[in-house]
């Protein structure tokens, strides 16, 4: 065991404090990586304020992280010492159901462990990037290419997944039409995506104040839906829809918006069930589909993508005592676009 | 105008009786069909009884409809005279919008004609199949191939076809496991269809009542849905779902059911909307869909199909009089499977 310095929430109802954590001596497939970067996902406060329940803490949040190899164990053949490389959302999986065969081991059959907050192969609870090291298995350490800012980088370990999985899945690319619900931390590297791989991008943001960013990423309209007008002019228009906002929207109004076999894909967390009539769904064979940032292959996959056509999520960069500000800021949608912690700093 | 007799609502309340109607000349591209078999849609019935409002009577309701053709207008060149043939949902369509042209007539942009309580591209309401001869533009008329009975024909052109687009749109065949929910006038074509594709086919029934059925129409397995074991057991088995119920379901049990990129297809047409948690979807990317009948290519290519096969509805073939006590049978799920009026009683 080693011991590594960390930030961490102590309780829901208490700020991230400088602390210490014990990473485990790296196995024989092990990689032991410095971390250079720490996003901050809305998700980390979720889980840190124990919004979704069962949080065990101390708790170490942090799932978007980039950093360089500092040490490999004996049969660790996939990265090399002073590599820069990634890890995301997950650190485990079981590799040998179905679904880990298909490289969606995100949605491992015997469960998939968790960046931080799960129990991982020890026993131990897992710990997540607001930390100077961690030490994961090397199938799910990725490669991050040189052509990409390794801080701008950390945030498509989930951010920009999350997005490109959906997208890819669902075919965008040249004579397609992309809408993106909202344009925060996700929506916004999904609008650059999409933007690369060659669709035709719509962003519909609550107003038009990020129009102007919306259009230098990428996009080709921009459209506020407080403005009902939007739902006539719009109707039957998309391919594909992304919702990146975590309300309750009004499914069957957005459903309208889709063409001949549309989709609309839930990335959102809203607080209650979706509710459509089954009509909106008939007319036009559209289908609702959720997604969850993407298997260990796919995920090396964006990141190549993202570094040919210079995609990295805008950021803010913080020191690790902003963190606690950060959060607060995160949830009052006040960060363009995604906050990421300098991990020197811890 | 031509007089022809025919079956009728007359009002919402009242049982369909004997009448005549008038059929438009044939114009030159138009085709008359003497028709053999009309099956009984539960579509027919809500419409009868106003049950989804703006019904226009009198109503002769019928979308399965087979024939043959009689006469044809001087430009027509699919059909000759003698031609065994079909009509379904629908009689006429732009042809000129994204959706006609992709070949999707029934998600005409400029509104498709149904073919009963429309409006045709002459004013006049249209009026169904309950009834001898009935006189359709040729791209709307089927070929019905020498292989299949006609009586069975007749409900292929809406059960089937419902069931059909689907099952082609999302890949079942072999090595996909494909769950149909009820085994009614939709659920056992599909049950056929199904097979016949090569997928491995499960019924989700409410009781095995029907269990030989459908072993014999193609399953491997026949589920009793009332048993809460079966959720636990078929958890993540299915690529895909087809719902032909038309109530209210527990979405987010029956999603369980799907693997990875799995997708349930809503078929039926329940009272409230379709409720499920964001959840539901996100784990193993699941979808819920839409699906409304098939364009006319595509039908043609099912009838073709089921033609190959030996496929055809299992039916009661009545004759006019019966109809009402028909339409209460139908009410009360007493019909294995679907009820075919003889026209020649009409």
């Amino acid at each position: 065991m080693t011991t590594v310095a960390a930030y961490a929430a102590p309780a829901a109802d208490a700020p991230l404090t400088k602390t210490t954590i014990e990473r485990r001596e790296p196995g024989p497939l092990d990689v032991l990586i410095r971390i250079e970067y720490a996003g901050i996902c809305h998700s980390d406060i979720h889980t840190a304020r124990n919004e979704w329940g069962r949080t065990r803490y101390p708790l170490v949040p942090g799932h978007e992280i980039v950093g360089i190899v500092e040490a490999v164990g004996s049969d660790v053949t996939k990265h090399a010492v002073g590599d820069r490389v990634g890890v995301g959302c997950f650190v485990a999986s079981c590799r040998e159901c179905d679904a880990c065969r298909a490289g969606a081991e995100q949605h491992c059959e015997n469960r998939v462990t968790g960046t931080y907050n799960a129990i991982g192969s020890d026993g131990e609870v897992t710990q997540g990037g607001y930390s100077t090291h961690i030490v994961v298995t090397e199938h799910f350490v990725l490669r991050v290419p040189a052509g990409v800012d390794p801080a701008a980088a950390a945030p498509l370990l989930c951010a920009g997944i999350t997005l490109y999985s959906p997208l890819r899945r669902y075919g965008a690319g040249p004579g397609t039409r992309v809408a993106i619900i909202g344009m925060g931390g996700l929506g916004h590297v999904g609008v650059k995506i999409a933007a690369a791989l060659g669709a035709e991008v719509t962003v519909l943001g609550h107003s038009l104040s990020k129009k102007g960013d919306g259009l230098r990423f990428g996009a080709v309209d921009y459209r506020a839906t407080s403005d009902p007008s939007v739902f006539k002019e719009l109707r039957n228009r998309f391919d594909l829809i992304l919702n990146t906002v975590s309300v309750n929207l009004d499914m069957d109004r957005y459903l309208s918006l889709l063409r001949l076999n549309g989709v609309l894909v839930e990335l959102g967390l809203p607080e209650h069930p979706l509710t459509l009539r089954a009509f909106s769904l008939g007319a036009n064979n559209r289908a609702v589909a959720g997604s969850s940032v993407g298997g260990i292959g796919e995920t090396q996959e964006m990141l190549d993508f993202c570094a040919e056509h210079g995609i990295g999520a805008e950021i803010e960069l913080i020191s690790a005592e902003q963190i606690n500000d950060a959060y607060d800021r995160v949830v009052a949608s006040d960060v363009r676009y995604r906050f990421v912690i300098d991990a020197a700093t811890i």
